[in-house]
């Protein structure tokens, strides 16, 4: 055990992609592994990429991890495709084109598709930032198809969100719900050599502003126009990560933002090793079809049962 | 509380109303009325709709329910809206067409768009199919958008699952992922007078064969051809529904479906009500915001402190 965390630390790619695969899997090697190596997180930057299929996140993804390299930094790429089986699977399709990237050793890339019975896709994805954190790698790129509520529950992980904007796709401020809005720390604007593209920019940039003003939220989101496909505007976007980043650690909000996931983080956990446990013991020594037994044939209520199981398990 | 599960029972629609909003709240009253009522549900056959976006979905549900009408069975719908808010909103707005329906007393209409921080919609869902069960309905209907996690989830409460697949929306087999052939009872083709239906109608015919050929599955899919607008089909549809159902009673699978479904939900129960109920602990007396402190210091793991609070709270 020690001996992955270790090589972890040291760089090793098959060690972090092995403890990954037990992550997915749920393998219970994976919890002491995990524990050694979280002292040794919290040095990486998130960056989440969010937005409709189609809006060009992987292409932009890749353009920005490009320009981070060029900076000097590593990056950790994790594509997450929570979507239907109808509209998904572009992501995965895509990471086909960035063969580019996978040769170079101061980039890692993950992709996931699948989710488990409990805990989510959401759980997993912040316990593979973790493993990339302590990796070493200095910005971690989260890349989410869509904002349903896996997505926003993934996107959450990030530290600064850019919600990606495409004319044409529907993609108008009016067709956000509410709450949306509020996940964007910084606007794309991508593929802005297309029609529609100014009338998008001055309609989410007019909503940004009544909203800053409205809101007098400190940090006023800034709306940037790339062409991910020809490189354009990528430098301008990574300067507003910074910027945002600049902003979070001067005010202190970086730190609150870290604490509440924590907070969240640790509350997920004990949710999901309490199923883990509740399920092994009940289903252990056959009481649970015994239970189910008695529920089906209507002669006790789910409810009930509950309650009783409960009260017998749980330390008053 | 008394009185809420007798108004259910006798029908008022006023009632059912109150408890589901209670339900949805996870405000703690329904809990009693939920457990008065459990005895009298199991009545209900429960259909599922599901599909991508723009399929067609609510105009089907619409038709389908006037056709259960005419046969003088009574309807519930619950119309389930997880998806993201770039393609969603569909079912809540396709709703306001609904008002033919909703003058019918034998029709009591139910949307659901959003969702808790942990237990989920799908489990939502499932109280509010209970509550409809209890409350008379013969049939509900369970209409979903696509076919992601959550939408798995809640469509599994469907005893007959209807996949709605339309010409010209990328809804080839081909793009369709593990799993999603599976779950679908019926094949709809909708919208089948538009270009490219009759190459659809034979994709799935053909691979529907194949599956059935290769698991040896008792029940072969139907694919059924409709064009929801018009009415043409529907009867058809709804002729697929009980023939399924008569499947379902005649060989047993019905039992064993609702079984496996008290199973997940007992669990589901226990679950949500244990974690609940320690939270509250962690909470009510700054312990957690104490861990928290810890966490982000990094001088405790949230393995170990998810360890730590579940031995002290859980008995051996």
């Amino acid at each position: 055990m020690q001996d992955y965390a270790q090589q972890v630390l040291e760089g090793s790619p098959r060690a972090a992609a092995r403890l990954i695969s037990w992550l997915e899997d749920e393998d219970e090697r994976a919890l002491d592994v995990m524990e050694r190596l979280y002292p040794h997180t919290g040095r990486a930057y998130i960056v989440g990429i969010t937005g409709s299929p189609g809006a060009g996140k992987s292409t932009l993804t890749d353009k920005l991890t490009f320009a981070l390299r060029r900076q000097g930094l590593t990056v950790g790429i994790i594509a997450v495709d929570p979507s239907s089986p109808f509209t998904g699977g572009a992501v995965l399709g895509d990471r086909v084109r960035m063969s580019r990237l996978s040769t170079d050793p101061g980039v890692f890339i993950r992709s996931m598709a699948t989710r488990g019975f409990l805990g989510g896709l959401a759980k997993a994805t912040g316990e593979v930032v973790k493993v990339l954190d302590a990796f070493g790698k200095d910005v971690i790129v989260i890349e989410t198809v869509g904002v349903g509520q896996d997505e926003v529950d993934i996107i959450r992980l990030a530290d600064t969100t850019c919600l990606v904007l495409v004319p044409g796709l529907g993609d108008t401020i009016q067709s956000m719900k509410a709450g949306v809005m509020e996940i964007a720390d910084i606007f794309v604007i991508n593929k802005a050599d297309r029609p529609g593209a100014d009338q998008l920019y001055a309609e989410v940039t007019t909503r940004v502003e009544q909203d800053a003003h409205l809101k007098e939220r400190a940090w006023t989101p800034p709306v940037v126009r790339t062409v991910a496909v020809e490189d354009q505007g990528v430098d301008r976007l990574l300067e507003a990560v910074h910027d945002h980043r600049r902003f979070l650690e001067d005010s202190g909000a970086l730190e609150d933002k870290r604490r509440r996931r924590a907070r969240e983080e640790t509350l997920q956990m004990i949710h999901g090793e309490l199923f883990r446990r509740i399920r092994d013991r009940l289903t252990a020594d056959g009481e649970l079809e015994a239970l189910v037994d008695e529920i089906a044939a209507k002669r006790r209520s789910p409810y009930r049962v509950m309650r009783e199981v409960i009260g017998r398990w749980l330390k008053e």
